[in-house]
């Protein structure tokens, strides 16, 4: 198969684990004959640093050209803390997730066997915990109206939602459901918002075309504490972009870390891989980044195109080198192996 | 002291938990000598029910001419499932906030030293975490515009803030961290939301009038996973009103049971009690709700008035009550103690 991959590396440790996912596919590539070409792009702050763009016509352009997206992390400090800057690095994300409609991102949740008790979980809470987030990408409270008045006292954000919006995701999510467990949860807020109660009421409406699927639905406050307390009891979670967001970030404490959780982001035409980790500023540049998130990202793209074998290669690489104990610091705190000992690890089992 | 404590039982298990609240009340009336005087009045889907209203012009006249209100549950599966519902019990909770200006809940995490290894957390995680989440009660999404079109296929929640929304709530957490190990956590999503960042720059300027209190920021998602990873770090959180809710009942799981937190909400004239539990509706008249968040609401209200020997005089029973395992099933799946039989405990021990 011949892939034109476009790769951002983006800001913080992008750049470092970025490059580990590379090389595990270009081992994939001659062992198994593929072509993957890449190129490279600006996104984040170090698009602005350069171009003053965090998502320059260039790399948008690339993107809608590519069969798909490799992505590493996005933001810097001296954004965070200026709520004045008029140009942010989560634009250039935000904006290339619409421009690509790249209206699913999916993030599985399953801890590895070998590291059951690296999580601040207890062993017999988490063990077989096996669930996947379906969070919609595209619309809600990130892209809805912000205003800001002129006097900088009073600020509103707007979330929206559209019954089309909401059946597109419900379909992906239902059909995962279907070939896994057959378990739905919906998570919203509806005995609050009004955007949440069309989500329940599009969701029951989508239900009834996957009448194998059994559906419930959770307030998303008592979804943040049931994904501690038994996260064995979900198969499929389906929400809105912000709970999704709070949600998988949280459910990542399950794995031990969230460097190990890539996700995928899908559209019609497109499909965006990134770890779900940020990136980590503090950790730039040093060599302890975990790039087994961003390894796996690689591998969830091969699947995306029907390389299920050649994903599964790299499945099986990343859990020999949590096996063997060949993990970054944030697995085992005296660890001697650093992202690049990882990533050639894997590159090396392929 | 005299008090009059206007009591709303609520919904589900709310009757039940609020009769232990009472019962502690009275006990500490009669030996430390202050008179509690009791009214009762509905809210929530018992209102309904009764008046077709989930607050009643009469019950919000009662808790704007007394002392404290003491709160129960709210809410009924009837009208969660229901997206056309056109009177919801959650309105009455919420227009009582309102009504009351209760700007500020106030949510208090601390695991008790006998019940460190019921948490799904492992006891290293937890053993020393204590921190307040301040949640701000009165803005934001949950109180912004709604919309619904015609056609039912779009939806909108409107999320709003101003200066001084954020500015009265910010000075109440310093304050409160001021008392505590000095430290306050900002938690938003000013890297995505308009509001996020008035919320930051707000309380970058109303930290000057503290500067013995470090200040430091989490986006939400990593503060979700922050919250189990490693609960020691946080002393104070300030939050609005949607990431409080589902920070607060994520940390719940720290302690053990969400059946063991209450909160305060303060405004400037008026105060509310309650546990943070739900309305538990499968519980409901079986004697197994854990009463002790309710009773623990009813020693906050007294810490409120200054009550604070009488306040940890209820600390101390119910910490015997733990220490003797008279808990119900949420902490001991084999308890043959009740509702009931814990309240009765945590009275006689007064
Ligand atoms: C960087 C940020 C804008 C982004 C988000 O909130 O979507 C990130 O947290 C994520 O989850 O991909
Ligand atoms: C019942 C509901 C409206 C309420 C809220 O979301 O505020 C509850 O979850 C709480 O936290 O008090």
């Amino acid at each position: 198969m011949n892939l034109k991959i476009a790769v951002l590396p983006g800001d913080g440790i992008g750049p470092e684990v970025i490059l580990q996912a590379k090389k595990a596919l270009y081992a994939i590539g001659e062992v198994y004959n593929h072509e993957f070409v890449f190129e490279e792009a600006l996104m984040g702050a170090i698009a602005i640093d350069k171009t003053g763009n965090p998502l320059p016509e260039q790399t948008l352009n690339l993107c809608l050209n590519t069969d798909a997206v490799l992505f590493g992390a996005i933001g810097d400090p001296k954004y965070d803390n200026n709520p004045n800057a008029k140009v942010r690095p989560e634009q250039g994300l935000l904006k290339l997730r619409k421009e690509l409609g790249l209206f699913a991102n999916i993030r599985p949740i399953k801890p590895y066997k070998s590291l059951l008790d690296a999580s601040p979980l207890k062993r017999e809470i988490i063990e077989g915990a096996d669930f996947t987030i379906f969070r919609e990408l595209t619309g809600g409270a990130y892209f809805g109206a912000k205003t800001l008045n002129e006097e900088g006292t009073h600020a509103s954000d707007l979330c929206e939602y559209s019954e089309e919006e909401i059946t597109r995701i419900a379909h992906l999510a239902f059909k995962s459901a279907q070939n896994r467990r057959k378990k739905l949860t919906m998570v919203d807020k509806a005995n609050v918002l009004e955007t949440s109660r069309l989500w329940r009421k599009v969701v029951q409406k989508v239900s009834e075309n996957y009448p194998d699927v059994a559906l419930d639905f959770l307030f998303v406050d008592n979804a943040a504490m049931q994904i501690i307390l038994n996260p064995r009891q979900f198969d499929v979670i389906l929400t809105e972009n912000l709970f999704g967001d709070i949600l998988s970030d949280e459910a990542s404490v399950i794995t031990g870390s969230i460097g190990l959780l890539a996700s995928a982001s899908l559209g019609e035409k497109n499909a965006l891989f990134e770890p779900i980790h940020g990136s980590y500023p503090q950790a730039k540049g040093k060599n302890i980044a975990n790039p087994i998130a961003s390894i796996l990202s690689a591998a969830m793209l091969l699947e995306h195109f029907g390389l299920f074998k050649e994903a599964n290669v790299i499945y099986k690489a990343i859990e020999k080198a949590i096996e063997y104990k060949v993990v970054t610091v944030d697995l085992k705190p005296d660890s001697k192996f650093g992202t690049n000992e990882v990533g050639e690890f894997v590159s090396n089992f392929i």
